[in-house]
């Protein structure tokens, strides 16, 4: 490509003036969709900051700049302009580039992101830093509408205000958070766009920027109310001037002179500046632009049509089966509702939303309100499933304690990609949810083996009353036949799915069909297993362990969780309280205690041991040095 | 007392006119005083609220309409006049009413809170349950100005401002959290309340209140820029009103037949009311309006002076300890930063807040901010010690996983108020801590067995440049000398204490000298004992463990944190990993799964069995029955 081509560090980009970086942002909406057609990744919200992305590249200095990227899946264009173009193939794959900006892959990732709404608050901190330092560089954080909902921004945007510090916030607007945006605060930015200034500043753009010092002085502190209200007259954007911001906008995202215009001007204010932009999400796609959500996150496609590529897989997902049951569920008891923070779809609750709107509640990127809220109804008579991802669930650790679990109320948790969720990595990985729930007192932990379980064990947790976290994983189920007619399982027990003599195995969730594996590869030894599905971490049944490790030369325990904390934890724990002296039979097999990167679920198994002929391997080592 | 005495409900407090009322708010104080003078207490936050809680009282009817008291500290008068007046005596005492609200203490009660900034998610939980069982209850929450910071608080707001529910929110804003406010969100109100408008209104309250069907009106949807003006003009608020909510205020929140004027008037609106009411903390009893820091929360004092009953202890605190460590840190090397989130006295940092003010930060009650703030500063050279309870740091669980841990940031987190903290009960309890600590990547985890050593362990975290958590208890130290040398302890070294032969106890924290007179239990059987200071709980000392099980008959851990996931549960994961077969040998004692309540922390021992009379027992009858 003509410009593309020769980008290889931001030094390059600056040497190229508006026209040719215009060319530029074209020959990258190419590339973006010729790469992420084949690796999958997060391609509308690209789309969406390729003018953003050069024009801050042109104007600041990175890495002596320090660009914050919340939630960072919207960093690819900054990836590629600053030298990770000729990697960018490898994209989300397992040793290629990240998803996310990382601090280890370039020094122009000034930031680690993955989460949602932290940018504002680091990005204070180095203002922090430069300032005790005396140093002189500038600090950008770049937010998008939805991450704005969640609290820390705010408690974040409430600091800044008072610190004064020299910090530019960058507000990218699409109007979307992932799915549509909910709350006061997006119609609150809904009426800031539909301003008439708005279109006033799009024709005319310099007026309003040339009054930016004004704006900037503390009018409201010496003004009367008359002139503040001349003041709520002129400048939009009133509720962060309140929070102490200098308010600049809205403007128009895909239009890069006036972005790099007026990221020029603000580069010179050395107070908290908070710039409206106003992006479209899939920007120059069209199959993106008609359908942001569907690409928002996709897997491979074909670039002509924009037709995902079919993995042929009849399966269910564990998401859809959750989406079902608690449809289904739903049908028969009015008290049910569900809540979900700014995960509509990706939870499964799209069909429950459409049958009953009333009973749904989707709170925006906000699951410690989620939480609390759900308490809150179920204080007054209402059986909530909030369905948060495991690793945003780690977002309202305190609500679940504090709030439900104190008060044994009877919540439903249904934490969907649990376990490795292969691409997106570390961030997001669910590997700590059995660690961190079961230190909660009253709290009930399950896990299915497979989907058909998954139902039963919904319909379980909501005859059981009390504070229950239901876990299960990312993708396909087993492709079992599901029961139409929900059954209870019973509270605390095990189920026993093989009977052998020399290896016990339990396993939990995902595992149970691992360990499935792990006995073919045991019986080419005549290695006779036993296999337990654990169905329940929390309470543990103790009876039946006891049983196993008596009966066994080795116990084996599976889980896609943090080996600290975890079910091999628990396992230990009670043979530990029950006085068992077969502890020494115990092996237990899960995530180690490391960060676990990104790529193909398979590949990152194996990477960590975690595969079937590795578990198998290690028990045959054991089970002959047992033997000598 | 004339009324005070008479009122055992709701229902008796209803019989009285406002003259009366006013009458038996001064017979309150009196009574609150004469208690809390004795039993100690959250005093000046409840001087604060006694002609609101009376006018809400009188206004609404509980337990049918619900009222939540965000943090809860400041419900005693709720308490008072709901039927626990005869019970008030045993505020905070081991069996005796909590100094917080509880679903199981009283159908008055609609929510159990003690961490801050729930109320709203909760009450409007409830305004959801209601309209779904089509029932037509009142639904109020009260939260301070410092709570208001709490990001999930925000994300309430914002949730609730478009839901549209029939949802009273009163904020009591008596200018201060629990020290002085801060934040862009304080000045705010700070600019509300010095509004030309206030004064007006306390002298002519009807004329605004008349007003509030138009203000409730959405006008901003469809009126043109200019009306808008006009009503930013009319209206003080606009932040809430932006955010969906009518906004009323400020008024008197001493004046208590204004105040059940307006509540009678909210309560007849079906949307959402955000009523702004300025209290005076401490109020109405001399020395706690003088110094309501001071009397936020008290020991018992003299009720002629208010000076504190000295306990004669001239040991020093944790806190002092640490707080002057910081500063003797902070002395050489500039790069320290200390951050706390609204606890500047409560964390002992309010000399390094006066030594170097332009280090310190706090911001605010928001615990999420705070993390990742210090995470952006410490990847940008600085040093930061983040000091905030162990049971708030669970409000930022994900934040020191995700952007601490993950990037192995230098962030020193001082955990105070670790362990049973006695009176306030299970809400604070910070008995969590090493089970949710110990599962995150690179994080380093210690415990001073007294606060000389605890100043060597924060010299020792600083050289470390990576994450680390150090974790103290509540109140006084062991009154040992403390080194003016600061060194640096071994990495992952435990210490040995004492040698013995039968028994080898393994402790940490609190537990060391805890262990001690267990020692001293046994030596009364002449069992033998040697003791080791564990120091980390992370990494352990696998090398000292090992060695520990071999050489005696039984290993005991002792720790103040729950039985799962904790040292006993690390012990347990290190010897099965090794390969140890003595896994048999090994008895954890820690806080039992389940609430521990409020009172004195000698008496929750006690209850728990971790006394050390009962544990040195439980040894024996270990030893007695390998023996035989």
């Amino acid at each position: 490509m003509q410009f593309l081509d020769s980008i290889d560090s931001p030094e390059d980009l600056k040497k190229l003036n508006t026209e040719e970086l215009i060319v530029l942002a074209q020959e990258i909406r190419q590339f973006l969709v010729q790469v992420i057609s084949k690796t999958g990744g997060h391609l509308a919200p690209n789309l969406g900051v390729v003018e953003l992305t050069l024009a801050l590249h042109k104007v600041f200095d990175t890495p002596a700049d320090k660009i914050v990227w919340d939630v960072g899946h919207q960093a690819y264009i900054h990836k590629i302009i600053t030298g990770r173009r000729k990697d960018f193939g490898t994209l989300r794959q397992y040793g290629g580039i990240s998803g996310f900006p990382k601090r280890t892959e370039s020094p122009h990732d000034a930031f680690g992101t993955g989460h949602s709404s932290t940018s504002i608050s680091a990005a204070l901190g180095m203002a922090v830093a430069r300032d005790i330092a005396h140093d002189d560089y500038n600090v950008i954080a770049i937010i998008g509408d939805g991450a704005l909902t969640g609290g820390m921004a705010i408690e974040a945007l409430n600091n800044a205000g008072v610190m004064q510090k020299k910090l530019l916030v960058i507000l990218n607007d699409n109007e979307m958070s992932i799915a549509e945006n909910v709350g006061a605060m997006s119609e609150y930015l809904g009426r800031l766009r539909t301003d008439p200034t708005y279109s006033h500043l799009k024709s005319d753009i310099e007026s309003l920027i040339k009054s930016i010092p004004t704006i900037g002085e503390p009018v409201a502190k010496t003004a009367g109310r008359v002139k503040d209200a001349l003041k709520y007259f002129l400048a939009p954007g009133m509720l962060f001037e309140q929070l102490g911001f200098t308010y600049i906008g809205p403007v128009d995202g895909h239009h890069l002179e006036g972005l790099i215009d007026i990221l020029e001007r603000a580069k010179k204010v050395d107070k908290p500046i908070f710039l409206h932009v106003i992006t479209k999400k899939g920007k120059g796609y069209q199959p993106a632009e008609a359908n942001p959500n569907r690409f928002h996150g996709t897997g491979p496609f074909d670039p002509e049509t924009g037709e995902a590529l079919k993995q042929q897989n009849a399966k269910n997902t564990y998401t859809e089966v959750f989406g079902d049951t608690v449809v289904q569920l739903a049908q028969e008891n009015s008290n049910i509702v569900a809540v979900t923070a700014a995960m509509r779809d990706g939870t499964g609750l799209t069909k429950f939303a459409k049958t009953y709107p009333e009973r749904f509640f989707d709170v925006g990127i906000a699951e410690q309100h989620a939480v609390t809220l759900a308490a809150g109804m179920a204080a007054n008579g209402l059986s909530p499933f909030v369905a948060i991802y495991s690793t945003f669930l780690q977002r309202a650790y305190d609500q679940v304690i504090h709030d439900v679990c104190m008060q044994e109320l009877p919540v439903v948790f249904c934490l969907d990609r649990a376990g490795l969720v292969g691409d997106d990595g570390f961030t997001h990985h669910g590997v700590f949810d059995f660690s961190y729930l079961r230190t909660m007192p009253n709290m009930t932990i399950m896990s299915p083996k497979d989907e058909n379980e998954l139902r039963h064990m919904l319909f379980t947790a909501l005859s059981l009353r009390r504070p229950v976290a239901v876990r299960y994983p990312r993708g396909s189920g087993l492709g079992v036949l599901t029961d139409e007619c929900l059954q209870l399982l019973p509270y605390g027990k095990a189920e026993r799915l093989s009977t052998g003599s020399d290896v016990c195995i339990w396993a939990v969730g995902s595992m149970v069909a691992h360990a499935r594996q792990v006995m073919l590869e045991l019986s080419i030894d005549n290695i006779s297993v036993t296999l337990i599905n654990a169905r329940y971490v929390k309470p543990l049944d103790e009876e039946a362990l006891l049983k196993s490790v008596e009966n066994h030369k080795l116990l084996a325990v599976l889980e896609e969780n943090s080996v600290i904390g975890g079910l091999g934890s628990a396992v230990l724990e009670s043979l530990n309280k029950n006085g068992s002296s077969e502890m020494a039979k115990v092996m237990t097999f899960g995530i180690p205690d490391r960060l676990v990167p990104h790529g193909d679920k398979s590949l990152l198994l194996k990477a960590i041991g975690l595969d079937p002929v590795n578990i198998a391997a290690n028990i045959k080592k054991c089970l002959l040095k047992r033997n000598r």
